[in-house]
């Protein structure tokens, strides 16, 4: 468990996420000799400033002798902006607890840089959720896919003649929404496309538009013809392999699948979902269409497995989410 | 929320699931005047006396002037034993808080009895779920009936080439074992009678018996070789009618419907499952046994919907436990 005093740190980085690829949404709380938040920051947009420098603009001269908490290891790097080590020492801030280690090699050393300048550094490891997609994009080298559906709990996305709409209910439909905002890009198939006429935006209840809209993402050879689409906008890539490129070449790092069936599993497929939210409503059809597309193993051991990461219960649903337990290619 | 104080009564009611049928699991404990448990009582055994006599066995004379906590209205009937409520207050019982109205209209009227006779009565309504299975039989008129079964999140209980042993882990699966041990009856169907080679005990983690063993029951006309059932002893039942008729003349009132899903879909179809437990483990499949035999409805509303009643994480599974949402025949 994170400590409780730490949150506002966590919290400025989920506040940003969905908004920062391809830099991780860090999130800094610089705190007084009492634990009272004197700022906080999240990394602005790809050329803005970082989580560190946000906050410490924020505090002026009272980042003097302050405690930062950073959820990520400070820069020790000069890219567009300048290392935020080496802000943290400038503002004379006493103690930096950073919650995880950068495993960027060329931004690596802040720790290092930060206590060869005399500052208490602190690394306490923890699990911070808002920068999980971005380290298994780092880890791997490509985007980071989460495979998203709501189904029956025996499995149904849609009823066998094809009901399938508010298939969950309003608390679990405003978290997808809530969700989405948090993405770089939502992907479906050509098939949802088509049969659906999705808006794939982060809407409000009340249908309108959230600040943050992630990327419109079609799959597939199929034309998309005139609707929400191509009113609102979308890119299109022939082939899983070849939207995954192109959204990591474009600065996408953390993605959302939403199906169909033949899309997800085309991405399960290829190894490359490296977590799951799967909606899950107390509901049994028996029948319909599946949450995918065709078996991904013969035999038990050879189905992915994974690791369960949080269970949430959002009004008559339940959100399981799962995270891949062994690296992959 | 059951006030934590009550747990002592609830507690009681708990640790008596699956001995006390026809008869409800019902849970009585004394408190003093400054909320100290005086002691507890669960139902006995049919033909033993109820919670409340229990109770006050334990307590003698330190019941005078106690608040009883009681989990079901004491009941104003003398069946094989004598009523509780008189006992109640004969025994100088100062107040009386029942958290479940008798639906039984032989047994009920304990609460205007004991007003009568002075003692403070509060009706303080409150979900227990001991309760629940047999206040399901009571309002039905038939055996209460719970369908359980182990999935991937997409809905498959085995995969394709039928491998499907330990699907959840250990710690799901003590859970299955402490919950057969509450019911009065274990269900399968000849199917998983014949492939499985079943036991249908309730086991501790190291393979040997719990106390309490529910019925072994299978349902359908393929005779069941030698095997583990007919080593420990089993009833079978040509059809679920037959099943739950007989189950119910000779006194189970909670049974556990285990599959496969044949005979899951059957008692579905039949209206007559009034709860479910859903474990869920984070696999995708893709393929393989489904959760239910066929489709239960064509379009989505004509399927049979519950209300979510518990989430439980149990080591890296779910257990989603359900209720179902509208009064079945």
């Amino acid at each position: 468990m994170i400590p409780l005093e730490y949150s506002a740190a966590v919290d400025a980085g989920e506040a940003v996420r969905g908004t920062t690829s391809p830099n991780p949404p860090v999130g800094c709380a610089l705190f007084d000799a009492g634990w009272e938040v004197i700022a906080t920051g999240g990394t602005s947009p790809a050329g803005g400033s970082h989580a560190e420098v946000n906050a410490l603009d924020a505090a002026g001269e009272r980042a003097r002798g302050a405690t930062a908490v950073v959820t990520l290891e400070p820069c020790n790097h000069t890219g567009r902006t300048g290392p935020c080590a080496q802000a943290l020492a400038d503002a004379g801030v006493a103690t930096v607890i950073y919650l995880t280690a950068d495993p960027n090699p060329v931004a690596s050393g802040g720790a290092d840089y930060l206590r060869e300048g005399g500052v208490d550094v602190r690394y306490e490891p923890h699990r911070v959720d808002a920068l999980q997609p971005w380290l298994s994009s780092v880890r791997h080298g490509r985007v980071s896919v989460t495979a998203k559906f709501a189904a029956s709990v025996d499995g149904f996305t849609a009823a066998p003649d094809g009901t399938s709409q508010w298939i969950t209910g309003p608390t679990a439909r405003e978290h997808v929404h809530e969700d989405r905002a948090k993405r770089d890009a939502i992907i479906v198939g050509t098939g949802t496309a088509l049969a659906d006429d999705p808006s794939l935006t982060a809407r409000w209840p009340d249908g309108t538009l959230r600040e943050n809209q992630p990327r419109r993402v079609v799959v597939g050879k199929r034309k998309v013809p005139d609707g929400n689409l191509a009113r609102l906008g979308f890119e299109q890539y022939a082939t899983p392999e070849e939207a995954l490129r192109a959204l990591w070449e474009t600065g996408a790092r953390d993605v959302l699948v939403e199906g169909g069936a033949s899309l997800t599993t085309s991405f399960l497929a290829l190894g490359v979902v490296d977590r799951v939210q799967a909606y899950a409503t107390p509901l049994l059809l028996g029948g319909g269409r599946g949450v995918l597309a065709g078996a991904l193993a013969q035999s038990l051991p050879g189905a992915p497995r994974f690791e369960l990461t949080g269970v949430s219960v959002l009004g008559n649903d339940v959100l399981m989410e799962m995270e891949r337990t062994c690296l992959q290619a």
